[in-house]
C-alpha cells in the first residue's frame, strides 16, 4: 500500500497558511448557506441576518475546500495546467467560495466584488431566487460538470483529458456517487488514456462515509478491500485518512506530490520513447487518492444532542432553525467564529494578502482555466466538400446503397483533415463496424492501452475511435471532450441510446443555461448517429426495437434539440456535415445501415434538407391544377421506402388519383416557427399538407410524436400516422413493417380508405394489397425471408 | 488465488458423459442457427437444408452450454434448487437447446417433441417468422432475463436470491456485459445478501475475450488484476482457464464443487448461529467463477483464411454463406459432424438414455424451476384496510398533510402483515427518509451486511428496505424479485427515474410478451412511487427537475402501463393499495412529500380514483342549469393546489363565472376505451370537458402529453395546457410554478382570456393577478421565500 504519510514536505508556516486558506473557503461556504447579512460577523448574529429558507449541502463541502486548497498549492509550485471536476456537485458553495477566493468570481461577475460588500452579495445570492443555483452549475466558474445527477464526474474527467497532453484533470468522486453504475464503469477510462498524447486524470475518491441518510458502500469498506479493488482496476491508490486538520494537511500535501510525481514519470516515460508506442503493452498504473475525512468536517459536532459532524446529519444544513431558535443561532455563530474570520479577511472583507498569494494566477486558477470554458479553445472542425462523397445516379431509386457506408468515407476524411488539431473523435459501444462505418479505420483505429494481439484488427494505442460496451462511458467521454472545446460523434444502436436518456437530459439542461451566459463560449454540438434502428433490428428482436429516444429529445428546449431522419445517403451526408459544424445543440441523426434505394441527388438533398421537408414532385401525380386527393408523407428511411412503394401501387391501380408525396428530413420542421427555430408558418404547412385532405404519414417512431408536433395545424384531424406500435420480434425486415402496419400495403389501404368516395372504386387495389399481405405472411413463415419481389423492389414510374 | 485445478473429482466415464451432453447442446445450437431440414445429418447437407437468412449468435453459446451441463451435474449430485440467468441473452440457442435436452421444452411446447421431428421444428422455429426470438426471451423456459440489453444479469440474480434461502441463482456474465455501468455496480449486491435468510448467487464471469468486433476490457486484463478487482469487491475468485475440453471439464467440475462447498459453509455458519445475527459484521466472501474459454469454442477455426474460433468473427454466424457456397457448407457439415450426432441421438433423434440421465428431474431442471416462472409461487400481498390510515377533515382544504408521510404508516403495516411470507421489500436510492417514508422503519430497517456503528439508525442485516445510490440496482433487484414471484415498491426522485428508462422499456417488453404465454403465471406489477417531484425540487435546482418519465412510459402498450397523479393523501392511499395488488403491469405513482391541503375524504377518494377523473362539484360554481363557462382541469398535487387557488380568485372577482373543476388522478382515463383499458368514451369525455368550452389544464409534466392523450377528443382545440416548460433553477416552490406559468395567477389569467367576452369584464381580476405576480417577484428576490399569503393559502369557499 502506498503510504503517503512518509513524505512530509510542508513546513509549519506553509501548513498554517494552507489551513487558513481552507478555513476561509469553509467560512465562505457556511456564509452562503446561512447568511443574508452581517457577512464578517461584525455584530452578534441576529435573526434577520439569517436566510428565511436554508438551502445547500454542507456535508461534502469542507472536503472539497480541502482538496481545492491543496491543488492550488501544487498548481503554483509546479506551474500546472489543471481543472477541477466536482463529482459531488451539490457542494456548490465550496466551488463558489474557492473561485471567489482566487479572484475569478469577481472578474466574471463584477457585481460580486472581492471585498465585504461582494461577500455579502455572494452569501445572499446562493440558492436564492434570482441568484445562483445550489450546485456546481454552468454559472460556476471553472465547472464543466453540474454534478446534480451523480455518477458522471470521472467519465467527464477522462473526456476532458483526451488529446490535452498538458492538462491534469483533478476529479473528486463522492462515495455516494461511487455507488452508481456509470461511475463504477468509469474507472476503466485508464484503458483508453494514452500518456503520450493525452493528459492525466487525478481521481480523488472522497470517502466521507455517508449519503443522504445512510453509510456508503465504499466508506464502509476496509482500506485493504479498497486497495485491492482499485489495484484491480489498474490504479495505484494513495490513502489520506483522518480528521485532525494539521495532520491531514501534511498527509494530503504528501499524497498529491506523490501522485504528481508518478503522473510525471508515466508521461515522461511515454513521451521520451521509454514506453512502447503505437502498440500498447500495459495500462500505466495511474495514481488515485483515497481521502477519508469526516462528513461535515469542522462543522457542529452535535446539534440538539444528535451526532452531526462525521454523520449523515451533516449532509445538508446541519443546524436548521437559526432564524428562530437562539440556541441554533449560537451554534452557527460559534461555528463561523471557529474559522477566525478576522484572521482571514481584513476589516473591509478583503482576503489577507498572504492568503491571496496562495492562489494561482491568471489562467492557472482552476476557475479561470480555459479548458473549463472549452468554447474559448475550440478550433472549428474542418470538413471536406460533401459533394466529393455524393452518390450519383440517373433517377430516383435507380441504385441501392447503404447510407452509413457512404458516410463512412466522409467521416474518414474528417478524421484525416483534422488530425493536425487532434480534436475529433468517434465514440460508440463496439458498433462502429456493425453500423458499417469501418472505412474510418482507413484513417485511424480503435483505441486501447491493453495488450494487442498480432491478429487484432484496427486496434492501436493511437486510435481515435473509442469503443466500450457502455453507452454511459461513450456519452460521458464525449460530453467531457466537447465541454473542453473539441468535436465528436456518438454512434449507437437506436434502442440502446435510451440507456443515456438521463445524461442527455442533463447535458441539454447544461446547454440551456450555459448558452445564456455571455462569458461561456459556445461548445460544439453533441451529435448522435443512431443506426441499426428499430426497423432493421429484425435479427436481434424486440429488445433491440425502440425508437422512443426522439420523444425524450423532443421534451427539451427547442433552441437546443434537432432530430434528423435522412431518407438516403446524400441527405445523410448533408445532415451530418451540417450537424458537425453547429454549436451548443444536441443533434440526433437516425439513419439506416442496410442497402436501400437512393432518392435525391446532392443538389436536391441540399435544398430538401435546408427547408427540412418538402414535396417530392417526381414521386407524386400532381399536375399542378388541383389540390391532391391524398398526401403521402414520410419521415425516416424505411417509412420513405414503404411510402414510395405504396405510391407505386396506388399509381398503378388508381392512375386518376392525385397523390402528393412529402418527405420530412428535419422533424421539427413540422412545428411552427414560434415553437421551434426550424419550424414553418401555418400558411406554408397548409400549402404542403393542405387544409383538409387526408395525410397518410409513415413515420419512423411512435406515431404520437407526429401528432404532438402537428396538433396545432389546420389539417391535424386528417393526419393519420403509421409508425412503431410496439410490435416486434425476431423476424424479417419487411415483416417488422407489416406487424406495425407501416408497410406499403397498409399505407396504400389507408390512403384508399381516407380519400372520400375512393374505396368503392378501388376494389382491385384493395384486393391486391390484401392478397399480397397474405402471400407475405405465408412466404416468410415458409422460407424465413421476405418475398423476392419485396427484397428486390425498385421504384419505377409507370 | 484459489486454484480449482487441484481438485479433480470426475472419473473418465463421467468426463466423457458430460462432454457428450455438452456436444449435444452445441449440436442443437448450431442446428438452430443454420438448419431448415436434415436435422440429424442423415444426408449430406444440401442448399435447401440451410436457412435462407442465418440469424443468431454462436460466439457465447458453447460457453453457456458448457456451464449449463456442469450445473446440471451438481444439481443432481447435490439436489440443488437452482435457476440459470443468462447474461449474454443473445446466446438464446444454447438456452433453447438445453431446455429441450432436459425435456422441459417439449413439455411446455408439445409441438416441439423430444425426437427428430421435434428437433427439425426446433431448428426451423429459431429466429424465424412465427417462431421464437433469437434471445433468452420470455418464450424461453427457465428464463427470467432476456439479456438483449446487456448489463442486468447480476442485479436480476441478486433480486431473485433475496428471501429465497434455498435457492442458488447461477448467473453467467459475459465479458462484454461486464463493461457496462450497471453490471460494474451490481457486484456490490453481496453487501445486501444475508446468508441467513437469502439464497446464494453464483456469478460465473465468462471471459471469451471479444465483443462484436473488439477485445473486451476484462478479457484483456491479467488474472492477477482480476483476482484483485474481485477480491476488492468482496468475492473469492476461482479461475477456470483453457480450451482443451477434457481438461476444462475437469477444471470446471472442481471449480463448481469448490464454489458450492463455500456457499454451503457460508450458509451453514450463518444459519447455525455461528455468524452474528441482526448486526452484520462482514460481507461473506462468496465464490465467483471466472471462466476463460475461446469465443465460438469448438466452432470453425478459420473461415476463408480468417481466424474465427477464439476471435470476434465467431460472434454471430461464423460461416455465413452455407446455402450458396459449397465450401462454406462443407465447413458447416464438418463442424456439425465434429459433435458426432450419432453418438448423441438415436436414429429417431432421441437423446441417448445415458445422456438423458444426466439432466435433473422435474422442477429441479433449470428450465422447469418454478422460481423462473415466479407467478407460480406468488402469494398475494396482504394489505390492510386503507380506511385505517385515512385522513379525516371537515371540508376540502381544511387541513394540511404530507401525502407520503400518511402513506408511510400504511406501508409500515404492509411490511408487518406480510412479514411471515417474507415477500415484500422497498427499494430506493437512499431516499426513503428524504421522501418522508421513515415510518416504515418502525416495521423494518435498511439492509446492510457491512459494519454497523453504534450510532447508525434504522440499519440492520435483517432490513427489508434496500437503499443504494444506484437507480439501476434498485430497478434490477426489484425486477428480479418480482419475476421470482414477490412484491415490491421502488421509491425514487422523479427526475432521476430517467436513469432507468431503458430498463423500464425492457421490463415492459418482457411483460408484453410474457402475459400472452399461457404457461407463464402473472407476476406482481412493478410499482414506482416518484416523490420529490419536479415542483418540489426548488432547493436542488434544475438538474433535479424533470417530469419526462411519464412520456417514456406512455409509449408502451396500454395493457401494461398506468400513471397516477394522486392530488392528496387519501387518493395516494387508494392508488398505492390498488397498485400493490395488480399484476403484469407497471404502475407509476407521482406524489408529493410536502405538507399540502387535503381535498377528498376516503369515500370520495375511492369513487374518484375508480373512475380516474371527475368533477369536484364543491370547487366549481355550477348550478346544473347550464354548461360551465370554463373548465379548470388539473392533474398532480401542485397543479391541483394552483388550480383551486386560481378558482378562488375567479370566484372572488368574477362571481358570475360558471366554473367546473375537474381533477385527473389516472392519466390514461383521458384516453378513449379503445386506446387504453382505463379510457372513457367520447360521450363521457364530452360531458365532462364539454364540446366547445375552454379548458385550462394544469398538468404536472410536459404539456404535450396531455395533448397526445386527448388529441382525438371533440374539444381538443380548446384544451390549453399549463405544465413544465423546462424552466427551472434553485428558487422557491411557488416561483417554480410562476417560471412555468403553472401558478394560480397565470391560470386565472388564462381562464379569463379564453372565455369569450370575459376579458373586458375582468379588468379587476386581471389587475389583481398581475399585481400579485409583481409582488411575488419582488418578495422572493428580497426574502428568498414565498409571500406569506402564498405559503399560508387555504381553500375557503367565499
Amino acid at each position: 500500500m502506498a503510504d503517503a504519510t512518509t513524505r512530509v514536505n510542508l513546513d509549519t508556516e506553509d501548513l498554517k497558511l494552507i489551513d487558513r486558506y481552507w478555513r476561509a473557503a469553509n467560512y465562505l461556504s457556511v456564509g452562503q448557506i446561512y447568511l443574508l447579512d452581517n457577512p464578517l460577523l461584525s455584530d452578534a448574529l441576529k435573526p434577520e441576518h439569517i436566510k428565511p429558507r436554508l438551502l445547500g449541502h454542507w456535508g461534502t463541502t469542507p472536503g472539497l475546500n480541502f482538496i481545492y486548497a491543496h491543488l492550488n498549492r501544487v498548481i503554483k509550485s509546479r506551474d500546472l495546467n489543471m481543472i477541477f471536476i466536482c463529482g459531488p456537485g451539490h457542494g456548490g458553495p465550496g466551488m463558489v467560495a474557492n473561485t471567489w477566493l482566487e479572484g475569478t468570481y469577481s472578474e466574471i461577475y463584477p457585481d460580486i466584488s472581492f471585498d465585504g460588500e461582494g461577500m455579502k452579495k455572494l452569501f445572499r445570492q446562493f440558492s436564492f431566487p434570482g441568484g445562483i443555483p445550489s450546485h456546481a452549475a454552468p454559472e460556476t466558474p471553472g465547472s464543466i460538470h453540474e454534478g446534480g445527477e451523480l455518477g458522471y464526474s470521472l467519465v467527464h474527467a477522462y473526456g476532458a483529458a483526451f488529446d490535452n497532453p498538458d492538462l491534469i484533470v483533478s476529479c473528486v468522486i463522492g462515495d455516494g456517487e461511487a455507488e452508481t453504475g456509470p461511475l463504477a464503469a468509469s474507472w476503466h477510462g485508464n484503458k483508453f488514456l494514452n500518456p503520450q498524447r493525452d493528459g492525466a486524470v487525478l481521481p480523488i475518491l472522497h470517502l466521507n462515509g455517508y449519503k443522504i441518510a445512510n453509510p456508503t458502500l465504499l466508506g464502509r469498506s476496509s482500506d485493504s478491500d479498497l486497495q485491492q479493488l482499485f489495484s484491480g482496476y489498474g490504479y495505484l491508490p494513495i490513502f489520506v485518512v483522518g480528521s485532525d486538520p494539521m495532520d491531514m494537511h501534511q498527509q494530503m500535501a504528501a499524497a498529491i506530490d506523490h501522485a504528481l510525481d508518478i503522473i510525471k514519470d508515466i508521461q515522461r516515460q511515454a513521451r521520451t520513447g521509454q514506453a512502447p508506442t503505437g502498440m500498447a503493452a500495459a495500462v500505466p498504473h495511474w495514481p488515485l487518492i483515497i481521502l477519508r475525512s469526516p462528513k461535515g468536517w469542522t462543522g457542529p459536532k452535535e446539534v440538539d444532542g444528535k451526532k452531526t459532524e462525521g454523520f449523515w446529519r451533516a449532509h445538508q444544513v446541519p443546524v436548521a432553525n437559526c432564524r428562530n431558535d437562539d440556541g441554533h443561532r449560537e451554534i452557527l455563530q460559534s461555528w463561523l467564529q471557529s474559522y477566525h474570520p478576522q484572521d482571514l479577511f481584513d476589516n473591509k472583507g478583503r482576503l489577507k494578502p498572504e492568503l491571496m498569494a496562495l492562489a494561482p494566477h491568471g489562467e492557472r486558477r482552476m476557475g479561470a482555466n480555459p479548458h473549463a470554458n472549452g468554447g474559448k479553445l475550440r478550433i472549428a472542425l474542418k470538413t471536406p466538400d460533401i459533394g466529393d462523397y455524393a452518390l450519383e445516379f440517373a433517377q430516383p431509386g435507380a441504385i441501392q446503397a447503404g447510407a452509413t457506408e457512404v458516410l463512412a468515407a466522409y467521416l474518414r476524411d474528417v478524421m484525416h483533415i483534422n488530425d493536425i488539431d487532434s480534436n475529433f473523435r468517434l465514440f460508440g459501444p463496439d458498433e462502429t463496424a456493425s453500423n458499417r462505418l469501418s472505412k474510418v479505420f482507413e484513417a485511424t483505429q480503435r483505441m486501447t492501452m491493453q495488450r494487442i494481439e498480432s491478429y487484432d484488427e484496427s486496434l492501436s494505442a493511437d486510435g481515435r475511435v473509442l469503443e466500450v460496451l457502455s453507452e454511459h462511458l461513450c456519452q460521458g467521454w464525449l460530453e467531457g471532450y466537447l465541454l473542453t472545446g473539441r468535436h465528436g460523434l456518438f454512434t449507437c444502436y437506436e434502442a440502446f441510446i435510451h440507456i443515456i436518456d438521463s445524461m442527455f437530459n442533463q447535458h441539454a439542461k447544461w446547454l440551456k443555461v450555459s448558452r445564456k451566459l455571455p462569458w461561456r463560449a459556445p461548445v460544439s454540438s453533441l451529435n448522435y448517429l443512431l443506426s441499426s434502428h428499430v426497423w432493421r433490428q429484425d435479427h436481434n428482436g424486440y429488445s433491440h426495437q425502440d425508437p422512443g429516444f426522439m420523444d425524450v429529445v423532443a421534451n427539451k428546449k427547442a433552441e437546443i434539440v434537432r432530430i434528423y431522419l435522412p431518407p438516403d445517403a446524400n441527405t445523410l451526408l448533408w445532415v451530418t456535415d451540417h450537424c458537425l459544424q453547429t454549436y451548443d445543440r444536441i443533434n440526433v441523426i437516425i439513419a439506416g445501415k442496410q442497402p436501400e434505394p437512393q432518392w435525391l441527388s446532392m443538389e436536391e438533398a441540399k435544398k430538401h434538407c435546408q427547408v427540412g421537408l418538402g414535396i417530392w414532385p417526381w414521386a407524386g401525380t400532381e399536375t399542378g391544377e388541383t389540390e391532391p386527393d391524398v398526401v403521402m408523407a414520410c419521415a425516416g428511411d424505411v417509412p420513405t421506402l414503404e411510402t414510395l412503394a405504396a405510391v407505386s401501387i396506388l399509381r398503378q391501380y388508381l392512375p386518376q388519383l392525385v397523390i402528393r408525396v412529402i418527405n420530412v428530413v428535419d422533424l421539427f420542421a413540422l412545428q411552427s416557427a414560434e415553437q421551434h427555430p426550424h419550424g414553418h408558418s401555418d400558411a406554408f404547412f397548409d400549402q404542403l399538407f393542405t387544409r383538409d385532405k387526408p395525410v397518410i404519414f409513415a413515420y419512423h417512431g411512435y406515431p404520437t410524436l407526429i401528432h404532438r408536433l402537428t396538433y396545432k395545424r389546420t389539417n391535424h384531424q386528417q393526419i393519420h400516422v403509421h409508425g412503431f406500435n410496439e410490435e416486434g420480434t425476431t423476424t424479417t425486415p419487411f415483416d417488422m413493417t407489416v406487424l406495425n402496419q407501416l408497410d406499403r400495403f397498409h399505407l396504400a389501404i389507408a390512403a384508399i380508405r381516407h380519400v372520400p368516395g375512393l374505396e368503392d372504386k378501388a376494389a382491385e387495389a384493395l384486393q391486391f394489397c390484401h392478397k399480397k399481405l397474405e402471400q407475405h405472411y405465408d412466404y416468410v413463415r415458409e422460407y424465413g425471408e421476405d418475398l423476392p419481389e419485396i427484397q428486390n423492389w425498385q421504384w419505377k414510374i409507370n
